[in-house]
């Protein structure tokens, strides 16, 4: 058992922050918390050894439930198209470098330290159709002790020649990799990942379907992202009743554990399928923005009862840090506020935590949170040089968040572990 | 005369970067470019002694355009109301304070070394009624060597007594700070800044276009952020055609150099009269998210010929940072084209670097840009830890832009000197 004194907050409920002030969180073996108190006593720990974190704060971890691996040379370039032809100038060419192991090694490795370096303890993550450079993505994750549930990605049109698999070839290589990470409980795992519509036959998307259920592996993909990616949709399956729709025609909507990226322009019906199907929406507030695909209307979703994580969604995303992304989704919430003359209510700052932790950690398990029985997945924040004691707790979390960055991260825990400088 | 050797890049139209590869520029005495150039040779300085940067970028400084002192200790908090709630709950309260010099002073000093970490070398800063706080911020702008336009705000209405001043009173204040920065080229100036209408009566208003004809100064204030506050100037104003008008009814809209924060709602003749009368926007994209304000039409104001800086608004917004500030511009232009049916452009990087440097610039006189004859404002950027040799010199720009820091900014320089950890 590993007890850690600070002030400890974190999102229980969607709409509220429980604040210890000087509290205590108790980790097991298996890095589980076993309670969370403000004392020992009341954690009935009077005699273990405390790591004292002083005057400290500590979150959560970030989990980040939509990121693009092999986009990681991309971040930061290439923001003056729109989402399909961006498709095509700027990411596929990128991604057909991953057919080279050397290149997927190296850039997978500057990835995964970003995501340490944000705070990102799990993520969901698309790679591409090479399976051995998502191996190294695996290895990676694994070696660092951080979690992440990796997409080799499925592809087999409207792309170019070089990022197509056959169907055949995807179920070789998928499960390759599945027979690699068996674990369900395990941090690092496949995940059944059919890149869009658009990019898979329907022979493709079926396969992908019977792969989620014949291993009882969770699925990703895209949904609803763009107006014109939607009319291409709608030409490509004409008997689906809608995006989602077709999807669940393959089996790719549940019952496994299913995220779909962006969400932007589904409507009430496309909305019930997700919620009814207990799908995640990962809301990316920094991509839809930056490809100029529009605002997710993310605060009726969370009222209507479906789940949503948030998304860095890099490359279209600019910025690996979900403290940013989290800001960005309250103020795509306001303009939603404003446009509705006030009907629709904004994201609050515990809504918006709350997405980047609990929500999203979700998809992971317990993940998110420190109620009892949790991965004990956690930040220490050090605000030292943000005046401190001239705030409140709540306060000292929201400067952190919309001023702060990563030298304001003194320490990182995935499931109990310290991680420290994952990768050379 | 000073010479500096780096990759230059600026924007000496709104639509174009110029590049130099390994350029030089040489600065004169009295801290203004003399010339730039790809080799000493075409500089005319063969045997000058240089500094050379090396692999680094060379860029014009920042210039934020709207910026409250003032509210420096409420950056990053109070993000859940809209403008005139949030000026009541949160700005004034805040405001008050500064009536002690003790406070102004210290606030006032973390604000400029703020300014200075973030590479903003000018701003057209809000500053509170008082004069005594005010002269304090004038003075830490001194001794650090940054250029300021410094606003001893003008209210006495619809707002704590406590922040109201009689007409008499702020005359004699402002008049006095006058007198002691009378210098038209001096790098700190103070600027005539009524608040906003809501906050000033009819006389007040007069006295302060009063103030800018007698004394030749700069004009600051807030125009058409927020519908309620529209509401409100029009039914103050009943006999104007518009909240613009209303200004220039007090003799707020030039001939004297003026500056209007956010102008997110002016319509089509509002722009006109912006436009005709030569005011700048100060677009704060940041802040009208923030405080659920609206997008101004930026990209479609710069085609109509108005004059565009970009603001932080500090604390409206939340970032002091410039770089993430274009970001933002460009974003919300992206919302315009998207829900125009791409009937209105976006803005390209270059117009949002422009507006930032040179365009910003222009309202403090030959600033912003790299051309003969004017000041060399300017920052160096060291992205060694962004694999500066995968990108081009462009994209390395974007790069840090989109995805750098303050960390990223190795040298900062206002009108010619180096500006070193400005005050203690």
């Amino acid at each position: 058992m590993k007890i850690y004194k600070a002030h400890i907050i974190y999102t229980p409920e969607r709409d509220r922050f429980e604040v210890l002030e000087n509290g205590y969180v108790a980790v097991d073996d298996d890095g589980r918390v076993a309670g969370v108190g403000s004392s020992l006593k009341a954690l009935g720990c009077d005699d273990a050894e405390v790591t004292d974190f002083g005057n400290k704060l500590l979150i959560p971890a970030m989990n980040d439930v939509h990121v693009h691996a092999a986009q990681y040379h991309n971040q930061g370039i290439a923001m003056d198209l729109e989402l399909l032809p961006w498709l095509d100038n700027y990411t596929f060419p990128e991604e057909m470098k991953f057919g080279s192991e050397e290149y997927a090694e190296r850039i997978y490795r500057r990835f995964v330290n970003h995501l340490w370096r944000v705070g990102t303890m799990r993520s969901v993550v698309f790679a591409t159709i090479h399976t051995e450079g998502t191996r190294w993505l695996m290895r990676h994750f694994e070696e660092a002790g951080m979690g992440a549930m990796v997409g080799k990605v499925a592809m087999n049109r409207n792309c170019p020649p070089a990022l197509q698999e056959s169907v055949e070839e995807y179920v070789e290589g998928f499960e390759s990799l599945v027979n690699e990470y068996p674990g369900s409980e395990a941090l690092v795992r496949p995940i059944v990942t059919p890149r869009f519509i658009p990019s898979c036959t329907p022979e493709l998307l079926r396969a992908c379907g019977e792969m989620a259920r014949r291993h009882n592996l969770p699925v990703q993909s895209h949904l609803s992202e763009n107006l014109s990616e939607i009319e291409l949709v709608s030409q490509l399956e004409p008997e689906s009743r809608g995006y989602a729709d077709a999807y669940h025609s393959y089996g790719l909507l549940g019952p496994q554990p299913t995220v779909m990226a962006h969400c932007v322009w589904s409507d009430e019906a496309e909305r019930r399928l997700l919620r009814d199907n207990g799908v995640m929406v990962a809301h990316c507030p920094t991509s839809n923005l930056n490809v100029a695909s529009g605002m997710a209307p993310v605060a009726t979703m969370l009222r209507e009862g479906i789940k949503v994580g948030l998304g860095s969604d890099i490359s279209g995303g600019h910025d690996f840090s979900l403290f940013r992304v989290m800001i960005y989704a309250i103020q795509v919430s306001k303009m939603h506020y404003q446009r509705s003359g006030h009907a629709v209510p904004f994201l609050s700052l515990s809504e918006a935590f709350w997405m980047a932790t609990k929500s999203g950690g979700s998809f992971f398990g317990r993940v998110g949170s420190f109620e009892k029985g949790y991965d004990f997945d956690a930040l220490v924040l050090d605000d030292s040089d943000l005046y401190p004691d001239d705030y409140s707790l709540l306060q000292r979390l929201e400067r952190i968040i919309y001023t702060g960055d990563d030298r304001h991260i003194a320490r990182r825990y995935c499931r109990g572990r310290e991680i420290i400088a994952p990768l050379p």
